[in-house]
């Protein structure tokens, strides 16, 4: 029987093909020796707007008609799906809304409002940001993109690890980050295609583990607290992701806010890249030894780049004025 | 008349290709857009040891005879020179001593050990590090190799520009930082011959601007201020160095400290990889348009990666004790 989802993705492909990035993989021969295995990074924190949320907000975007797009889009997002979403939309010539709650960084307001959406504010819990953002649909009749819980959004997310996998070729394991479950469960439509026998697993902080307890339960937990430095990961599993996650995945496993920091200066300090907490989240499980395998070869997608720096620059610089490029 | 020099950057070549890496070249649209240029980056914090040393310690190495290198290497250096020279000794089955001032951070000292030297500490001041590396040469006699120069050392430094001019083509501008001079040397030598039309410009702190002095006065200056966050550019110009700047050179040009801090914050935050400050010393002049120059294809070579990330995640993450990787 043909896999919808998996014809999706495909899609997605040739969809986003000329506007994504083809990022390359990457690997660390420390990491390497110091886990026994062969570990392969795709590189998504080079990927446009700095993370691999473009490619399934453009993914959506693209398969837009033309009546739809004359409606414009809309989200609600503090994160790298704002930024993904107002890009995909100006190079569809999309009109783009974003409601951010008030409290977000401003620089991610900055950079949403840079890509040329339009920034509504909102108060900082879910229900404020579901409010304004259903008034604003109601007004505009602008077509939410979910930063997750969307057979597209999934798709888009998929196209990652197809490339990963045409590049590098085989995998034992392929271990991504879990938040909303968009990259997880594309991943695993991808892999259980390209793959059938790798072993696909979803990283998540202990101090947001919704996704682990709905796995382990088989019961989808929506509460999740917002208690981790992995920003991007704040969200609660979605209805959709988790009925892929739950056939498709082979385990997810959990890692302390210490081994996330931990994992991110390793990828800074030894592979001379700049990734966010969320990301270091699929590292943390192989640094610290938490999946017991050696001789494998495994893939990591490394989803994001988007650190807010200022706090790093201003603590050990702050002797010097910073004199920003123009 | 054959141009022995260059002859030395092609035996370089060759020599190297074994032991280094060839690094891969890099672009970025927001600068590009933001300096009206095209802007092609080697990236040498990609290198072995973690930056372009690699190459001119490695070359030296490589060139010794079988005699010569049971006699063992020996250099004094607080930076990338030591792990570059400690790395290129150890994959030649070669001896390897550093001797490194006692005030340099516990980081080098571990990695320079960590790469198989043996590691001698000293006074912190250049008379202490010369009489220290005396003595050990006399009860050693092994074959002193400076971090800049030395004849083999430029030759493998030149080979990166050669790389890039190779992977990218013609090239209107180079940019390199400047400290003791062995990469300008290097590089002005390869671009002389690959692309004669192109101007070789060195790129320097104006806290230690000896190499600007010396340019300008035709005279080398031997005194240099070390009160410059580029750690790697503290170093007087060398002899043999200057030689091959005054005639193949086309310009040294000079940045503050706060240029210097906000080109490396533009490359972390804009291109996500980890660039150490000597480095961005060579982005500043473009970031804030030092050159009055547009529509220009310009190289610049990314030097190195090794910077000191524990004051950063400390002063960010100080709430979380730090788990390091194994």
């Amino acid at each position: 029987m043909a896999d919808l989802l998996w014809e999706e993705v495909i899609l997605a492909r040739e969809r986003i093909a000329p506007f994504a990035h083809r990022t390359p993989f990457l690997t660390c021969a420390s990491l390497d020796r110091a886990t026994a295995n062969n570990v392969f990074f795709k590189g998504e924190f080079l990927q446009k707007s700095g993370s691999f949320k473009f490619r399934g907000a453009c993914n959506t975007i693209a398969a837009l008609t033309a009546t739809e797009r004359t409606r414009g889009v809309i989200t609600h997002s503090s994160g790298n799906h704002a930024q993904a979403l107002a890009l995909a939309a100006r190079l569809h010539h999309v009109r783009a809304t974003v409601v951010i709650p008030e409290d977000a960084p401003e620089i991610k307001r900055l950079a949403t409002a840079g890509y040329g959406a339009k920034v509504v504010l909102c108060k900082p819990n879910l229900a404020a940001r579901a409010k304004v953002t259903a008034q604003i649909v109601k007004e505009t009749s602008a077509i939410f993109v979910s930063s997750h819980d969307d057979n597209q959004v999934i798709a888009g997310q998929g196209t990652a690890a197809a490339e990963l996998i045409e590049d590098v070729g085989d995998l034992d394991y392929v271990l991504v980050p879990v938040g909303g479950g968009g990259l997880l469960a594309g991943t695993a439509i991808t892999a259980s295609h390209l793959l059938p026998k790798a072993r696909v697993i979803g990283c998540e902080p202990a101090e947001a583990d919704d996704a682990y307890r709905s796995f382990r339960s088989g019961k989808r937990v929506e509460e999740v607290s917002t208690n981790t430095i992995a920003d991007g990961l704040r969200t609660t599993l979605g209805v959709r992701n988790f009925e892929v996650i739950k056939s498709r995945v082979f385990d997810i496993v959990r890692v302390s806010e210490e081994e996330i920091i931990g994992a991110m200066r390793y990828v800074w300090e030894r592979m001379k890249i700049v990734i966010e907490p969320s990301s270091a989240v699929a590292v943390a499980p192989l640094l610290y030894h938490h999946l017991g395998i050696e001789g494998r070869r495994i893939g990591v997608i490394l989803t994001g780049g988007n650190v807010e720096l200022e706090p790093f620059f201003q603590a050990v610089f702050s002797n010097n004025r910073r004199k920003r490029g123009r």
